[in-house]
């Protein structure tokens, strides 16, 4: 296995610019994923290029980490040169670059399961622990437009631990055709509004699809026309809103929840 | 009213190092908010001194602002004497030093509500939105351990985008002692389990207290123990565990669910 010394190598450099730049990722659809935790959840076949530190190959068997990724994918990186590759303060030594994954909506209906649609999300950690919601909460997917962080940065990646590989997701840049494909499929459209029913009397569809607004702002009015019910989350004290992802998890499980008790006494 | 030009006037000095220093705000039992929006929801009588940037004072009215404030607690700061201040890249020019508040356990316990132990929570970011949900979900106040972040930070301040105000907290170096008191009280003290009751199925006292545990590792073995009965937030796919915060909301909301529908069927 050959080893890198120089921070100035051009695949060092490759990597560097992957990490801070989106129009690169989307370029070669590639991203990063950093650490020991999200390597070892790393999709089969997914990697395409493993850089690990040379401190990190004393210690441990890249195998053992990425059971999947051949040798010849690995390249064992200098400690300080590592550093430059990093996304992180305290870099673990171990990053893989990965394929992204292609979904089309078809991958998100499939199952008849509730979906959200995220509206100009903008906080990195917002967007990432919206999909290990995602997942914990069994959706079908999440439906993102143009103004989200981008998924492939590596704060979002790392604030999904893992369910980035695992929760199907499209991005749109249009709502009010992503909501019509979906009307077409039978789904019901919620959007969350002050005069909603509240979402713990609400009786939900299996398939749900929820419209999560900007962290400041909320939902735009017009794509809040698109949605065929209007709920809400009931708060007390002068809280006006809650955090996103917040709101966004509230839903899915609350989805979640009814439909278990639904399906259980129709069964 | 006076204007302060120079970067290195000893206020300026004293507010910067408030902002970066949790002692020095304990020392002296002030912290700083900042932002529009958290001033207008500054509590009558909390504000020791309120600094406005120059360009901020063309613009608005201060008191406008932070009506409560006297005009002899106002201080006009120039534009770049303001940023040092600061806390964030883009300042919107208004600072209040505000009197830190102080809780008895009796104002957590007094209304017989939900409450919330936070153990090492330690992302400002979750530490605040944990507020914000406890207040929207009408807990009646979160206890912190020792290694929760520091709460007064200029972080967790704007994440709690006011809560901080409301939701009455305390901080406690034992979470047993806390325990006991809260036992004594009549709590039914309640900690996440893999094998926990489902929380969607679950009979919540009024008096409710959710262990809530560190982010990388959950709770401690010695905290679960204290608690009455163990939990569990159902999770789907291969989620092990939900962002803090959110698990906390989840809580909080399902035990403000249950006990409106508990309480709508008993009266």
């Amino acid at each position: 296995m050959k080893t890198i010394t120089s921070r100035s190598n051009e695949q060092i450099k490759y990597v560097a610019n992957l990490q801070k730049d989106s129009h690169a990722r989307y370029a070669d659809e590639v991203y990063t994923v950093e650490g020991i935790r999200m390597s070892r959840e790393l999709p089969p076949g997914s990697v395409l290029q493993l850089f690990i530190s040379e401190s990190f190959n004393k210690k441990n068997a890249a195998a053992d980490i990425a059971g999947d990724v051949r040798d010849e994918l690995i390249t064992i990186v200098a400690d300080d040169v590592f550093e430059k590759i990093s996304s992180t303060k305290s870099p673990q030594g171990i990053l893989a670059l990965v394929k992204m994954p292609r979904y089309e909506l078809s991958d998100l209906t499939r199952g008849g399961k509730g979906l959200l649609l995220l509206e100009e999300i903008q906080d990195p950690g917002n967007l990432g622990t919206i999909l290990r919601s995602a997942e914990a909460a069994g959706l079908g997917g999440v439906i993102l437009d143009e103004k989200c962080a981008d998924i492939f940065s590596p704060k979002v990646v790392r604030s999904t631990m893992g369910s980035i590989f695992r929760v199907p997701f499209i991005k749109t840049d249009s709502f009010a055709l992503a909501v019509s494909a979906l009307k077409e499929n039978s789904y019901t459209i919620y959007a969350a509004h002050l005069d909603g029913e509240d979402i713990y009397s609400s009786n939900f569809s299996a398939k749900s699809a929820f419209l999560i607004g900007n962290e400041g702002n909320g939902l735009r009015r017009e794509t809040s026309m698109l949605a065929d019910k209007m709920i809400r989350i009931p708060m007390e004290g002068k809280v006006e809103s809650l955090n996103a992802s917040i709101a966004a998890s509230l839903l899915a499980f609350e989805w979640r929840a009814f439909r278990r008790t639904y399906e259980k006494r129709n069964t």
